[in-house]
């Protein structure tokens, strides 16, 4: 078997990612297709990264001989259906987070997949992030003794999208956006525990002339074998993205800082082209991130999917995972919505997980 | 009005701090008595400091007519009936962080420190931590825009003494030892505005073969004005002190690290003297801190203070400041024992603060 | 003996630091009087820190019987008139960096002081420096082995004053400015061993429009007992102070930064007061830096000089250590002249430092 | 063109780097053959990185027909007998730092290469150091103004293998051992200008029982355009591995470390397997680093160079670049021994390149 084909289904901010992933350091995988509601945008993302063809229809790109993966890079709504049609026409699917917009959706999209007899892989990069994959091998050597908190927490100014502030496009605000990352990042962390229990505070602090969703969140999580997760999330933080996780073990902690951490501290009167995700300016002080997508481990994590579909390996993110974040995202929801701690398994009807904080707000 | 003389009850931990402080910084003040429990230990102490007098029974300290202020350093049970003493005796107080065991003791102490027309001040120290003094006045100056979270934490590996593991002495575990510096340096910057609810995480992580008091501990507080305080708090982290702080607003934010922040970053193959407070060793790589006492404030603090009474001045921080983090500490455990939000103001007849999450554990 | 009279010659930069250090932090010294050029400036000055007297001409401050020590803060031309002048009233006398212009002043300066028996300190705050007297600790206790380098670099944008630029008048560049500081710390920490010999590299890179003077200089000096220093100065370093050292030894190493190492990380999209010495702008991120002079050890180094004339003792910087540390300057502009190594002790009859470089260039 | 094949010559610490690099991130290459002295640690290193041949002697390797590149991993007296043999055989040549041991090997290592119409990288890996590169594009951009001081540094306690000791077979110290890194990053970042002059102070701090080589040197490279260079190197630096560098413009700064920065900040009680390289210890606190190879470039420079080949290009790094960085570090050991800035171009007879130095030692 020699490269993959892939379709890209979106041309937004983490599609262009994921493209510019695939050319550089994925040779077993070929991008074959793009697809993108607006034409014009779409024609020139084929171009720009020499993407043969290119759609506004996703079924006619899952339509394709050459196409094995379908790589859902579309707005959170949409995360079902494409799955399911990708499924159906027997293709592979990584899906960008969060898995879709509630646990009904969740349910029939694994459930699909398996019938379909495809991989199903929950793209969630941390776990692949070169920074935290080191720490989490200290976890594993018993660096740390035994794991009692995991904290993970993104924070910047502001989602990449204008349809990310109307949460009944997105399904939420910053805790489903960012919080997805936090959660799996805990779960993987800890060796996938059984959650237990959510705590979560929110509120709209900065950006409330622009939407209903929470811009900062922060949610506590216990699991089984007395250890906790703490995410905290913020789409009300000014100076650019903050990227960090700390974990702590009865013999040992270790701190990591993906941005500020790693990047070259600069100073420049004069201003240059591009410093980190979301900076405001370049002028002053910056902190000069470099190889972003890779120090965040896009391209390990679809060279990892790449590798499963050619060798018949099960992903270490699957749509279960997936599944298992929604769970506490929209237990989390539900919490800060009624002020209390909420025990998992969680079941509920919500379509979206903001649905109960909004109601409880009115 | 020249130098004003203190009686130092107590002579642990924090008594040594501020009876070396008395000493090289604050040239307004002069150390009379000090009072002990162990006659060896308090003679040791008074000659270590050149201070005149000693005590086993502080009612002599108190007694005594060169003495002006009289400075709690005692265990968390003992600060309300010391503090009555020493109204009693027309001494100011400065009074050591909890304010005491439960709200009645507060409104007691309160009270009778008014009836007396003597000063309380209560001993937070982070109100005068020049790092946190310049956070404050970034704050003040409006450099972060409108604050909406600010974070303050403190974390190592164990209490300096062995009562603070018995809760009947202590009143309960980190969320009251540490939990009181974080709560009161979050209203502090905020403005003091009213606490309108508690949520708050604990367990016992590592040492629970020692105490039955949480080890590890997180508490979201919410308050007047849209904004958020989060106090994280262990005795359960490994490799030395932590104090950080975190201000987010509107239009900025800001980083502050006191000790691996300010630190000379060390390696030494053969070992030395002392890095940090708490650090478990000194060889290798260690962060070495220096001038700790006026880099947390308390020299600034004792000055203060004296610099209140001789010119009678209102302290930065009150009794009702020490009941107010109290008020807080008391619903935090509540919150943690039921698994809900608590609205404040908190009404409750617990003698000591972990009551009920001790009652809810078995 | 009670509060020691100070007369300050000088209401520039450092004079303004002094004046507040004795005001805030040295209760054993009350400043009697100010002295400067310019008439308006040098009431204001007086006005603003309480000072009872003002002149312009410094005999008359020297002629106070309520003065005891008068303290240097003039430009670098004036060190030797005033020295001599205040030794010949009685004075002690505290002198800023650099010493003098040349080695036959120093040698008057040390004289004339002998004579008189009166002190004579050389201001070198660095030997006050908080963090830095905890990395000679470190030294001291054995921490890092036997030590064989040590560095120490001061760097910012340009100097306070305009006649900083008039090497006439300056005496040298950067070199002679900020190499000063450099040179005893290194001295200091080494334990004042003899030097053998200087190199140097200097050169005019950013400023050649306003000075003939160097605005970027390294020197490396060889000291008895097999261990090196090496001095990093900038004049020509964009966005504000820094201020480093680092030790090295058999053993160990210790890093020291003085000004991002212990700043508050800040992001300000508004701006605010003021970020640290010489930062361009406050907007964006910055490294925000708190109570400065008490970081640098300005207010220790002049109550340790206050001491040391009450108490009879020998100042820890002495003239001759002034001296010491100008005859390395003097050695490093030849060194850079010439492109040799030269060996010390080292004879001249140059009048000001940077003589024979400016000759070598023309 | 598919696959190119490669020579490994050599499987020590940097072949060992190499062979890893190629195999998980160089898809164009495969490596052919490796090749050692030692017959069982040889066979070992082609198990382990499942490399289909390994000899003993490398004119084996060079006359397989598979074999298109020649990676020189030799020591550094061999680095010029290879690469001639390499070109004779009408292969490709990527060749270790430093290029070889004296400037007639150079001059002939380029001219046969250049005769078999074959390519020849000089193997500076800083060159494709993601981090570095990143400051490279700065530079490029404009954002530092005119840059007028290039600083690099690499530190750690000593080399990989015995034979760097001995003098007579490395060459020389570690001036030559990691000054060559500094000087090809400064010359890289500069846009390679002419050097002008050297100023080199060396001596044997630490390890003087071990080596008659320097083991801590400090160079000074004055070029065209107004610029300065500083290396600072070391062997006598405890504590693991340091990699810095600095770069100041009239209108900005860029400050990049390497491992500090970029490292979680780990503590822990038990230890844990690997943190940085030299690292003595994993206990307590360490600096622990991740995906070292990457980090540093070496598979972007080895990729790099498989597409030159492929692709018939002149790569970033050529033999001209290795010869002038070797002429430098000539031009340093002359300086070190006559203690005179060296003019540059400079010719030598000198066999290595601390010979002079030796010389003037003894």
């Amino acid at each position: 078997m020699g490269q993959l084909g892939v379709a890209l289904l979106g041309c937004g901010f983490v599609a262009e990612i994921h493209a510019d992933c695939y050319r550089r350091f994925v040779p077993d995988a070929r991008v074959e297709a793009v697809v993108g509601r607006n034409e014009a945008k779409t024609r020139a993302f084929a171009e720009r990264f020499g993407i043969p063809r290119w759609f506004t229809d996703y079924h006619r790109a899952l339509a394709l001989d050459e196409v094995r993966i379908a790589d859902v890079c579309l707005p959170n709504f949409l995360h079902a259906e494409a799955t399911l049609a990708a499924a159906a026409a027997g293709k592979h699917v990584i899906c960008e987070k969060p898995l879709c917009m509630n646990l009904q959706e969740a349910d029939r999209m694994i459930a699909a997949c398996k019938q379909a007899q495809v991989r199903l892989m929950y793209a969630e990069e941390l776990c692949f992030t070169p920074k935290y994959v080191r720490a989490k091998t200290l976890v594993d050597e018993g660096a740390l003794g035994k794991v009692y908190l995991v904290k993970q927490s993104e924070k910047h100014f502001g989602p990449h999208a204008e349809w990310f502030w109307d949460v009944t496009r997105s399904g939420g605000g910053v805790m489903l956006d960012m919080g997805c990352h936090a959660f799996e990042f805990i779960r993987w962390m800890l060796g996938k525990p059984k959650a237990l229990s959510v705590w979560c505070q929110m509120g709209t602090y900065v950006h409330g002339d622009k939407t209903q969703g929470d811009d900062n969140s922060i949610a506590i999580v216990e699991f089984e074998g007395n250890a906790v997760g703490m995410a905290e999330e913020s789409w009300a933080k000014p100076g650019g993205m903050d990227d960090r996780a700390e974990i702590y073990g009865s013999q040992g902690v270790t701190y990591a800082d993906l941005l500020h951490g790693n990047a070259l501290e600069t100073f420049s009167q004069v201003g240059y082209g591009y410093a980190v995700e979301k900076a405001p300016d370049t002028k002053g002080w910056t902190f000069t991130i470099y190889e972003e997508a890779w120090n965040y481990g896009f391209p390990q994590e679809l060279a990892h999917f790449v590798d499963c579909v050619k060798n018949g390996r099960e992903p270490l993110e699957t749509g279960e995972d997936g599944r298992a974040v929604l769970e506490i995202i929209m237990a989390a929801y539900e919490s800060a919505a009624i002020g209390r701690r909420i025990s998992l398994p969680f079941k509920t009807d919500a379509k979206i997980p903001i649905e109960p904080w909004l109601k409880a707000r009115r």
